[in-house]
């Protein structure tokens, strides 16, 4: 009988792994500039749910991808979704004070700095993943995949998107393109840097993206829920803002139990097609199962 | 006989040839979105002095470069370049509304699309260094190279120091310090893509350190030189920023004549160091001169 998949010491084992490998990977505060250094560890190392990251660990899992391979592309991710939260936040963006239950770091800290920040975690990214102890061309395909999904044809191209449809009332179709560049790009690039470290063969990685679509497309409508029905001390960001703000979301378009119901779905159609990997997937299915049912 | 080296005809050709990469390797307008792409395009593509491409074709000939390794390089620089202008011309940072003679890009766009741009823009660097069609560890070695001369130990940890010696007077240490990592990191990384595209040997390597060093500290003195003596319209930007923000300069801390004088040294230096390479070096050691003799 084969062991039974503890998914909650999965979590907490691989939640240390990624705090971990920041520590590890990111410049110390002792290098010079030591400001500069503290504000991007203070971007990176706040807390926050590490689904990226996560999700490139549970793909790896899905061979046998080594551990400083995935540390390197977790951490990657990572520093590119601090980058863009950093960027998001700023007052010539959505001028959020409060990130993750603290501060902003252009609050903590001042814009020109956060502004710099966000660029320097970029770099970051690109620089942990061309000096990763792996193989060149691997390293080579994680970096193309990473630039392609957060670039201006993905995650930074969704934001523009994002920033032209304020009071345009984007249609469903056209919601759903500006999610899948602005979030779902980095989520489903998340997973394929797992896979691309597993070496996987290329039927297996179409099975991860139709479970990355299905996964990103959940996670931005349980967003928009959230965003719709819970707090700001409960989100650790500000709520209500999508309202506030006039801009369409799942929930204004579809209505609120539709979207949940869609969730479901879309959760189902995730864990469907993870199936050929037999026991393997179980890492995944869960954090399927994670990004519907959070309450945050 | 050998042929005579005709700088001004291998500065109209690779002036052109810069163009024609970025034309080849920015997405057009037509890619969605559409408004992104186009101000991307307005960043990157809107004149300027091309030094940093021109450094790389000059250093890539000191071996035999493929050219559409060094298109590819030459293309990067100015990408990261262009980001870092952008960025440094927002609000936050310089609050600046004048660039390469026209309006910067948050002026001629909005301060969010500006922001987007400089981020999409270093992203875009890495991409097409890692797409480019050459063996995959001279293409490593040069996103390595790259990401350290912009990250938070180059260019962007340059501008941090640089934000906080405001009002508090640098010494001529700081000041060298600051500028090595704020300017001069990118410029030596020119040449560095170059040498390492030419599979140059670490003795030439090492030379072309050297020159690196002398030059970016050359053209840094320039660039002081200029601020305080030039005006806006022949600069294409605001000229005495400097004296205005009460910024220590090497004009401020040395002197007018004496920072001229060691410029003209520095580019000696920098001429000097490329002995070696005979013939080959002309184009960059005509290059130390224009930086030194520019009036813009």
């Amino acid at each position: 009988m084969t062991a039974v998949f503890q998914f909650q010491e999965w979590l907490t084992l691989h939640s240390a792994r990624v705090e971990a490998a920041l520590e590890n990977l990111l410049d110390p505060v002792s290098t010079n500039p030591g400001r500069l250094h503290q504000a991007m560890r203070y971007a990176a190392q706040g807390g926050g749910k590490r689904i990226r990251p996560l999700l490139v660990y549970a793909a790896g899992a899905l061979g046998d991808a080594k551990p400083e391979i995935l540390d390197a592309a977790a951490t990657a991710i990572e520093c590119i979704h601090a980058y863009s939260l950093v960027h998001d936040d700023l007052p010539c963006m959505d001028d959020d004070d409060l990130r993750r239950g603290r501060p902003t770091v252009h609050k903590a800290f001042d814009e020109a700095t956060a502004l710099l920040v966000g660029d320097a975690l970029q770099t970051r990214a690109f620089e942990i993943l061309a000096n990763a102890n792996c193989a060149s061309d691997l390293k080579l395909h994680m970096i193309s995949a990473l630039a392609a999904a957060s670039g201006s044809r993905g995650m930074a191209g969704g934001q523009a998107i994002d920033l032209e449809s304020v009071g345009k009332k984007l249609d469903l179709a056209g919601l759903k393109q500006m999610h899948a560049m602005k979030t779902g790009a980095l989520l489903s690039c998340a997973v394929e840097l797992g896979g691309i470290a597993a070496q996987l063969d290329p039927g297996q990685m179409q099975c991860l993206e139709q479970y990355s679509r299905a996964l990103g497309l959940a996670f931005q409508i349980v967003d928009d829920v959230l965003d719709a029905t819970s707090d700001s001390q409960t989100l650790g960001k500000t709520a209500g803002k999508d309202a506030a703000n006039d801009k369409p979301t799942y929930v204004t378009l579809m209505g609120l139990d539709y979207a949940q119901s869609q969730a479901k779905q879309l959760q189902e159609e995730a864990i469907t097609s993870l199936a050929g990997f037999g026991s393997k997937g179980q890492a995944l299915e869960n954090l399927a199962l994670l990004v519907v049912s959070r309450a945050k």
